[in-house]
């Protein structure tokens, strides 16, 4: 593969991520991820527990579709959405693997400091 | 406890992980986790490998302290970065909560179609 056609992946793969987090740095995003985390539901459904505009809810979850964490489609007059688990699995493995270099990190410290005793 | 001083640390926790998101939303944010997530760092060494400013850098470091996620200390003339490991370990958690969440609805789901068939 060429290098500038990696480094555009490198590139996209980051906005992707960008995205990610950002769709869930709102309370009202998070708690439409919450609910979908249950299972499907209408945007009405979603609407309901958020005390805020229909269009406002229409909004966010353009947001978190741009993001892919959740997808929509029409049924009938029904717009069912549900969330799409590899969007959710990426997010945590970003942080998973800061998160394990970081006890390593920490591991490696400590056996130092041992040593040092 | 009373009512109102609930409601109020849920609304604390929830303005908290708006801010952790908020922090990783950015990519020369991620860059500076990614490399304290290594080890400690000074301001310098974290603005090396990025193609912005010392005093960008400064301010992103600012928001990784407000959200928690790094604390720096004054030693002498230098500055030193690291991560709170609670910190991502508290996003790491907000994650995979809502997927073990998806990941339960959908085992419920594929039982239900098998018992159909």
């Amino acid at each position: 593969m060429a290098f500038g056609v990696i480094v555009k992946l490198m590139l996209n793969q980051e906005a992707a991520i960008d995205q990610l987090f950002h769709a869930l740095a709102v309370p009202a995003r998070r708690s439409m991820v919450e609910r979908l985390s249950l299972g499907p539901a209408s945007v009405t459904e979603l609407a309901k527990p958020l005390a805020i505009s229909l269009p406002a809810v229409v909004q966010h979850l353009e947001v978190l579709e741009t993001s892919g964490l959740v997808r929509s489609e029409k049924t009938g007059r029904v717009r069912i959405c549900r969330i799409e688990p590899s969007a959710l699995r990426r997010t945590e493995n970003w942080i998973a693997k800061r998160r394990s270099n970081l006890e390593r990190c920490l591991d490696r410290l400590a056996k130092h400091l041992g040593e040092e005793d």
